[in-house]
């Protein structure tokens, strides 16, 4: 890729949040590492502009979340997975560190209700305030 | 979400693209909707600066893809699924619509190969040119 056309690429790529995560989960040490793993429900609430991409979505639906994550750094290739040294350094794309270069979170969740432009959703890891930059349907 | 805070959360989620896809796909009409339905394998060319965060991956793993649909229309809430106008309008965020605000693609792959700073994977829909921005590994 040219240098020009690299900076096109990147100049396009500027994320437009379509909402916020709402949760009892207040920072990072708090979360666990997986939805998984004990995560509670949380509330999406979708930006006024975005609402009308969620006609269509009902309580009960499987859906993806795509989160920024805000707190996490861009600037780390590699890391011990789960944090514990014992494990070998490994790069971030074979790991779901939340350190990688475009720290992009990809939440598995249920749709439990929908009350306007606000879907409440679980189970989830993502901390207050993480910005949702997408939602997509899991494919049957 | 204050004003203040919206454009803090937007200017930090700026993507920075770790690779390019290589296909014999060439436009959006030559591809499938789905890898799933009839899709070639492909190349993601890591660009040099973000190989390190290739190391752990191998031949035969399942990943994600998270590229940035470079081609798509970003101001599209509302779309009739698969083109397709005896469908309903539904909102792009209950359907894989690449028309949506935040263009993100998700692409579940096999590793086939790896050479270098080089992936051969598949089967996956993207077009050649299509900006990968995350790679993840399936969670077991």
């Amino acid at each position: 890729m040219s240098t020009v056309a690299m900076e096109a690429a990147s100049v396009g790529a500027q994320l437009r949040p379509v909402g916020v995560i709402r949760s009892a989960l207040k920072s990072r040490g708090d979360a666990p590492r997986q939805g998984s793993e004990g995560a509670p429900d949380a509330w999406v609430e979708v930006h006024p502009w975005a609402a009308e991409a969620l006609k269509g979505l009902v309580a009960g639906d499987e859906i993806l979340l795509i989160t920024w994550l805000h707190e996490a750094r861009r600037d780390v290739l590699q890391v011990h997975p789960r944090s514990d040294t014992s494990n070998p350094l490994t790069g971030v794309f074979a790991t779901r560190s939340p350190d990688r270069p475009n720290p992009l979170g990809l939440h598995p969740v249920f749709v439990r209700a929908i009350e306007g432009d606000r879907l409440r959703v679980g189970p989830i890891e993502a901390i207050d305030g993480t910005p949702v930059v997408d939602i997509k349907p899991v494919l049957k």
